[in-house]
């Protein structure tokens, strides 16, 4: 007979604030952040995690708490874990760590979650000039499904997913990091030290003690303090997975994370029922408290075999995913098209991000004409399971991004048709909008120069 | 009785130049060029095409073809097709031409194709400072499937499309790009300038009388002359559909584009047997000769109706896909992430395009491992049905791309295994590469500072 | 603030007996067995339920407990449940409930399934002839996936589903089933009396007071006497849908039951982690406690309008399914067939049934050589996601069954490979097989004359 | 260099009769029907088809042709094909043949195809006891999607297959057929003689010389004569393959069978556009003319290591048949019940064929809701890409039979919903319906005693 039911390592009581969970819980990546549990090659294991923000924001009709949500404290992370093998040998550096999702969720008796955009002046999102306002909306799940009264007509299943599941980075690696990343937020890139003036968001965060959270070390402490001050942020993806945001990272799904410290020290969080590529809206999924249930491989000397270092140092390397046949599937897609020309109709060269903004807003404007709000499009666009692909990437000056929307999750059809169309909006009566804040700044008078942001 | 079999509106013959053609090709985008024919709204009609280079390109043991052809020629178009409703009455600008792809695929008799990269001198491609040598693969069809003897060990069925599916623009958005274009390959946008020079290629191409053909406008004319000085190139997408490359645009899918000249003049070219996201190696679709088998529905009004300009004019609009049920489908897929830190270990900010580029290098150094020479990976993932996403465009300063390839196209088992791996490569003996020109010029010294190029 | 967790109307306890839980189980269909909880239209609820045999198969060594298994005690069914509308007004006949399974799974804890086949004597099963021996194999679940250690080398995605869905009969329809059913085991059907003999097994089960479990209605007591005698077993699906053992009805699907008593009296019950079409095995599925996540709609008159009686009576109806796009999904398929020739030889008649046996019997023989033992591979294809279909039904005198299997579910290649092919069974080595019990009763010596049996 | 085009190794040319073309066609199984060509293993080639009547259908306005054809003349088929090996040493008998599909379609210029039920006097259907007149519907094609005039409101992409692919019987083989279908078509098995003489129609189509068609042996020669007597029908599937109308056998699919005869002689026929599993009406493709691009691999002992004789002899073998990842998918399914309860109300024992008889009953008698004919509904469930599956087949009495039908092949939605439903039928207008003769026998006054009929 077999253990039935997954171990669980980190449990946490969203009843509770993140520094007061059984098992703490950390904020940062380093390599000197201790682990909080073994755990052992073969054996399947549950992970449990708070939302993001620790219960910061609230299943309540008011986006106030997304306006000033103090966003130097992200994201709360559970772990570290270190792996094992059959032996208690540990994970060693040089190999390859695969992390299979055997299952996933939303907590039990947590089932709901939110998708918000911030406010310009704190934090913002892909479409801030836009789109300057705090908003939220409120999504509750039906099993698989999710629904919202802040977006209605639509409803889908999820494709739940771990934001960030990423290992510890090594002191050689923390540091190129480091590095990297304060160079450009000292000195830019190209013309983009304007940008940050124009969009008043600093280029990289760097690190900084304050709420600088790291699981078992103690605050205040001489330790607490040499780590605060080198710990990496959570907010971007890197070398050691981290926030990848891979919307299709779900059950069956398999990573392979690169191991630069002993015992690999696995980390998670960010949990997302649901996900668009892009997560467009910054706090873009349905965010939400979860569970994981994870089994794990060592792949000894797996870096070597399989990873080429892409940069100076044999650290550059990057994790694989394999995507399972455990997910919803989609027939029909409605598809918008950006291309590398910006809103001011200026001309930029093979920019797919650009490209990719462009098709947001096609996208955006369209829905606008089936009753939706543009922040409600927004929104939705941001966490619905909707694909974003980079279409063609070198028929130079026009990067090709492409939106692809599954046409099933709206109770209407939203593809063009041909005579009856009324004139005005297809919904006439007034539908419930987005939680959304004023917006107190000021919008910039010119076009920003900068294409990339 | 209806009509059994589709009108063939544009015959080719790929044994013919495309200027011998029975109808005459054209390859500028121009409100002048005459339409070639009318089809009616309902009918199924059938359009025949060249490849791409008009035949310039053959089924041979060398890339040589590759390294000196002649770019200016670019692409070979059929039509244009004015579009009447069954009244006879043609679609007008600010209607909204559906086209259905009814069927496609390679013309009986030509049931080949070839990928290939352009020598870094004379075009190059997306990661052509990694591989400046033209190169050449060779594709053959077995019905719906393809294999190369260049690239041993795949085989996957294609999901034709065409490359490139468009409407005439009107005068006034012809001048609107060409007046951006020349805005960007005079001025350049941010660092750009300083591309262009180490990149030897320039950041647009724009209009030239050089290998201009028009259609049914006879060259050298007066008339000819005018056009050829103002008509937009062929290479990039633009609002008006164009080299859109879009890897899922197969049997079954819709194109809604916009109508900017009375009649539509609907224009198709650049057969694609298959292509993976991007086209990365530019020369990067399976390329053929092919038909297609395409229905047209005229919404009017649709425009006004569905589209919303994005930009300072009302032509600046961008065309709707959709995607139907009728394609390949794979359940398993591996997938290499990228994210905005470049090859020299330089931060960028929230770039799209370096992100897809690592995606892209990280997937071709994995498959190396498994026997093949990089060439024929960056080949391969060029025209293969792999996917390219965005996955997360916010979290700054990482953008996060990946990129997905299907695992069955393989005949060996390409996932990461533990234990059991051989110490070399795994395939051993000597195996057929990509047909390859040396490359003449010099490689750029220091890392090229532009990120997104 | 919406309630997020759904309401458990009936909580089951696996430690506790079937006539100890909180709310009272029963295993009979009938109108008076009354409801024990409401529900109203629009809610999400959750039922929890044993598995069919209420505990009596261990996760243990030996198959003796299936060998001797009472299979008067089937199915524990949880329930009737009393559905209202918003405003208090129960379903009525005439009504049609669509029933949403928004999620449904193992119960925590309990984490393990069964698959089984029964002695000749008792019960059989489709291959009984072939199969005589009760045998069993244990799965347990990673998650979503499950493995056995009694039929090594597969490992699938579960398509997790409830055997039984039913709603109460009328007193009316009860007395048509017992008619009808007693009819058949009278009588029975062309040369089926004879096969009675032969196969040791009865026509059809009828109504019996034997270990009859009513609910609320406390036994022994003159009600429960009434009902006893009355009440419809629960082994076949019926009009009111019952053991219909769809595999495809998961998370996302619809059943749509025709109301036949005031409330509907809705049962569910029969947890199956995974099951092939046909069950083939009797005891076939990967047998579970489990529970559901449902949510209910009243289509008023939907009888009248949705359903059409076939055959004498108004009341001779059938449910409607509707299957979601969130399913686990495969891309190659192995298919097996099967013609309506039995295994002697002999010639039927546009048989279904007997060119299923065929095509199972087929695919057994087939799996057989990769190292299994039939057993395994009868088992296996009861329960692992296969696809059983009718592909032809009307080419006199031969009926074309076929068994599609997905490819994946094997850890090696199961499809048929020119050369290398080693002369004896691919896997050498001593494999764990299924338990097995030894059969004690006697084989027809000649062949059943009974085609469909 | 390699060859582009298939070699078209049997062309066929439909404006000329069956026993015109270039090589001669066959309407019947015979080890000593000669070859009419060498094929290759590795090759790529052709093979065209006259549609399963030799032309005897037409594209018109009447059902006439249906109620009067002569099913003696069924079917026409392409071949034989001698296979061998690239050293020219043919497949032998104990051999497995692998034919990869890999592409076919209907012939150019003549993309059109029919659906029909046969008069109740001559040849039937699975219904036809409720649908006893000849009746027909016109299909055309646009590319890959079928409609028809005569069935409005639907329109499918098609996965053509060939009805028949099949080797030819070594005299064995035939023997056995001959005399195990002789013994049913004179003593019945257990009520059958009583059906078939209520049904009008022979249990089994034995050897006939009418009408025989055996390629390359001249008519009325003493060859012809013996062969005539021996040779079998095409109709039902058997050991060799055959008529064995797998719908999904379409592009990318494979087929292994059993090779009884040196050469194998290989033949295939009866193309369709689409079917649905069962082919219910008979006639129930949509049945063409087509062509076939195959690739063969001989597996050398492969029926030995591959196949397990069930029965008697080695000879009672079943073909493999692998289905690939390139067809039409579908996301949501309406599903359909059938219990072996027959029309009549009276209870079968776990018989599948009565179980699917009242799924398609029910199916066809809900899609009348919706402003269909119900012999518009037969013709549509027999021919468009709808499942027939085996659910469940150990509950007894009752086997459980499903339908399922893709919902969007209609361009109304079909699900049950509440509220707002029309109390008469959906579609009001009076709309086209299939074409259809009267039928003049009689209809039997007690209800047919045979199940399985």
């Amino acid at each position: 007979m077999a253990p039935l039911t997954p171990r669980v390592v980190v449990p946490v009581d969203v009843k509770k604030k993140p520094w007061e969970q059984k098992l703490p819980l950390h904020n940062r990546w380093h390599p000197d952040i201790p682990a909080v549990a073994d755990v052992t090659e073969g054996e399947v294991f549950r992970v449990e995690m708070v939302d993001w923000t620790g219960g910061r924001v609230g299943d309540d009709n008011s986006a106030e708490d997304i306006k000033s949500l103090d966003l130097t404290i992200t994201h709360y992370l559970s772990g570290p874990l270190r792996v094992v093998d059959s032996k208690g040998i540990p994970a060693k550096p040089g190999d390859l760590l695969m992390v299979e999702i055997c299952n996933l969720g939303p907590l039990p008796g947590d089932e709901w979650g939110y998708t918000a955009t911030f406010d310009r002046e704190n934090g913002g999102g892909f479409l801030t000039d836009h789109f300057p306002c705090a908003t939220k909306a409120i999504w509750y799940f039906e099993g698989i499904y999710a629904y919202s009264p802040h977006i209605p007509g639509v409803r889908f299943p999820g494709l739940a997913h771990p934001g960030i599941v990423g290992t510890a980075p090594s002191m050689e690696l923390l540091c190129i990091w480091n590095e990297r990343e304060k160079e450009l937020a000292e000195n830019g890139i190209g013309l983009l030290k304007l940008c940050e003036v124009l969009h008043q968001r600093p280029l990289a965060n760097l690190p900084t003690a304050e709420n600088c959270l790291l699981g078992m070390i103690n605050e205040g402490t001489p330790e607490w303090k040499k780590i605060a001050d080198e710990a990496a942020r959570t907010i971007p993806g890197r070398e050691n997975g981290g926030n990848c945001d891979i919307k299709n990272l779900s059950r069956g799904s398999k990573v392979y994370l690169p191991v630069f410290v002993e015992g690999a020290n696995l980390s998670t969080g960010d949990m997302h029922f649901s996900q668009g590529d892009g997560e467009v809206s910054f706090c873009g999924a349905i965010e939400m408290s979860g569970f994981l249930e994870l089994k794990c491989e060592i792949i000894r000397d797996g870096m070597r075999e399989y990873l080429t270092p892409m940069g100076p140092t044999v650290l550059h390397v990057s994790p694989i995913f394999e995507i399972g046949p455990v997910e919803p599937r989609f027939s029909e897609w409605l598809v918008f098209e950006g291309i590398s020309v910006d809103e001011a109709g200026r001309q930029h060269f093979l920019d797919a991000t650009v490209a990719y903004k462009r098709a947001v807003l096609n996208a955006i404007d369209y829905l606008s004409k089936f009753g939706y709000s543009k922040e409600q499009a927004y929104l939705l666009l941001s966490c619905c399971p909707c694909e974003g692909r980079i279409s063609g990437i070198v028929d130079s000056p026009n990067a090709v991004a492409t939106l692809a929307i599954p046409t099933s999750i709206f109770d209407q059809d939203i593809r063009p048709r041909s005579g009856k169309v009324p004139a005005g909006p297809r919904v006439l009566k007034r539908l419930p909008d987005v939680l959304r804040c004023t917006y107190d700044g000021n919008l910039p008078t010119t076009q920003n120069p900068c294409g990339s942001m």
